[in-house]
């Protein structure tokens, strides 16, 4: 018999308060039952938003979202900026090629964060640019962007900032309104603590002008279909609708405990996370531009990193991430966001040190726990 | 305190053995654990689709799939044909019309079902026509359409065909191979008794080489993406983890049951609420091209159809479907089909003598009952 400690950057667990809701006899959408899920779900999206503006919600992956996002704002002929530090920040400019958008790409080296200055300078090379993309918490990096920093520069552009907030909403601070964000696009996975297949996206006035005049094809993802569907308390297309129910519970949770106090604890549970590893000789992938969702961590030289994520798994019940394309196995990704706790935690680097330690790293036995604990304190 | 009755053209009800496992604590999806759920999907799934072709899984509802087979076909310039006799017949124009696709719109009454001679007509007039869209249970009329005849008429042309089997899978019969369907389009929350989330498509020979060809922008509902991805039992973005695990179960059920069983199953409760209605002087809306897997009939004179829908719903807990678009109000929806049961529509059918008659409708009271359960022996 095993037991499984979740810790991956998305799917995280799921509260069993969130789980029991997805197992009750379904409801049919167009109802006034439902109309109420829509309601509380908007409300509630727009908290953990911190946002005025619409919130769309649609069922799909974030990568839906993210299409939705380009398909929406451009016509042909556009140019867009895109971030590119880590495979979502690429994800945008994939996007943009399926579609015919012409990209300026900002490369950042896996691992640190864009300088917002880059993004200025860009914008003034070339005035064309419509929108900028970027990434909140980049999960394959485990890297934070200094969202509200680039924001402050774009208000002296036209362009219209979309921010891939997918591993960032409710676990790290975004302020979409006060640092005036446009479009902040997220998934359901990952802080938000429900099971993937919802993804959502925040639309500001200004962003709404740049999509009435796009001309590129869209359908399921038409942002106006579901504006104005939303305006009706209801969905353009079928929603998910065991997802919205659970997606009601979570954000019910999310607003008991208080958004401040969630970043607050992922923000100390990243800090212990970053400890115990340093205290056991391992090294941050991100030690300057970290993000409090996840922690990125290289594993040490002559360490198989598939096969330590395979062991923690398959041997111990406990799931972390390891990388993804050029950093695949050579990288372990530790999530700090949701419902992932510190008892959690505890087990997760317990796991650590012993599967480490059998796979012949040498280390100090205990030292990571010990520092981890210290810093939960 | 009121008990419900769900017997709506989708959602369907969901059976408690799948309802059960949507509670369980999440599992990542790039595991050995979620290989195993989507390759036990995937055989399932062509056993439902009576296929060989490759049946791509995508997190989305039935619109979004509509919408990658004519991303996925098409390139600009080319020619439609679409059959449209009901609300989704017409979406498939609108998608057409949002990617710039010319098409040539079979318009059948609503209520009767497009003579594949029609199909025939079409196609030899334009040679140019690359795809064929038609619907094989039209929820909002409740017909069924000869998909058989028209995929045997189209073997002598190069066009390729599209079904919308949204709410006719695992319905009733639609054999993919064996009359040569070319793309079946699904989604989970009709026959398929798990919630809505999840749509899928099956892809023959002939439409990979159409789709090969297509410039059309994609990316989330990429084909070969998804194809690619199946290849290595994994998907190109996070797929919807807890909707994928219910629906392994309900297609185990599926099995034990039985396609042939289920069909015959649907055929004959079909059949048993049509006499009801008949037995209470109603008039069916498709009497000639009734499908098995909802039945739509008028609404009598002088009575108020949307309210008939509420007073059964609100006041007794039943759910059935009003009518949509033109027919809103004057029409209702029974549907047969998933985890709806004979007992059910004896509830469905004594409820609805209830409302008509407190609504003022005379006719025999008991009459629909009794023609329902006599049909049902």
């Amino acid at each position: 018999m095993i037991k499984n400690y979740l810790l991956t950057p998305g799917p995280t667990p799921i509260p069993p308060r969130v789980l029991e809701t997805m197992a009750r006899p379904i409801i049919h959408h167009r109802t006034p039952e439902f109309q109420k899920v829509i309601q509380e779900v908007e409300e509630d999206l727009k908290y953990v938003y911190q946002t005025k503006n619409e919130v769309l919600i649609f069922a799909a992956s974030g990568t839906g979202a993210m299409e939705g996002a380009i398909a929406n704002i451009f016509s042909p002929g556009d140019k867009a900026l895109v971030v590119r530090g880590g495979k979502f920040g690429e994800r945008f400019g994939d996007i943009c090629k399926a579609y015919g958008i012409e990209f300026t790409a900002l490369d950042v080296e896996w691992g640190k964060a864009v300088d917002p200055k880059n993004i200025e300078e860009a914008l003034k090379k070339n005035k064309k640019i419509k929108a900028v993309f970027t990434t909140l918490c980049e999960t394959s990096t485990g890297v934070s962007t200094d969202v509200e920093a680039i924001a402050k520069i774009m208000k002296n552009y036209e362009a219209v900032l979309v921010v891939d907030a997918i591993s960032g909403l409710a676990a790290i601070p975004i302020k979409t309104d006060e640092w005036g964000i446009d479009v902040v696009i997220s998934g359901s996975q990952k802080g938000l603590m429900i099971p993937p297949g919802l993804a959502f996206v925040s639309v500001s006035p200004k962003a709404w002008q740049a999509i009435e005049k796009s001309t590129l094809p869209k359908y399921y993802f038409d942002f106006k279909a579901y504006k104005k569907a939303l305006g009706k308390t209801d969905t353009p297309f079928t929603p998910a609708v065991n997802l919205m129910i659970a997606l009601r519970e979570a954000l019910k949770i999310i607003k008991e405990e208080g958004l401040e106090v969630i970043f607050e604890k992922h923000k100390k549970m990243a800090a212990a996370v970053r400890n115990a590893v340093k205290s056991m000789g391992l090294e941050l992938f991100a030690p300057d531009a970290y993000s409090d969702g996840v922690t990125a961590v290289r594993v040490p030289q002559g360490i198989d990193g598939e096969k330590l994520v395979k062991t923690m798994r398959d041997k111990y019940g406990v799931g972390i991430a390891g990388g993804q394309d050029e950093m695949k196995g050579k990288m372990f990704r530790i999530a700090t966001m949701g419902y992932i706790t510190p008892p959690d935690l505890i087990v997760c680097i317990a796991t650590l040190e012993t599967a480490l330690s059998e796979m012949g790293y040498k280390f100090q036995l205990g030292s990571g726990v010990k520092a981890l604990v210290e810093a939960l304190k």
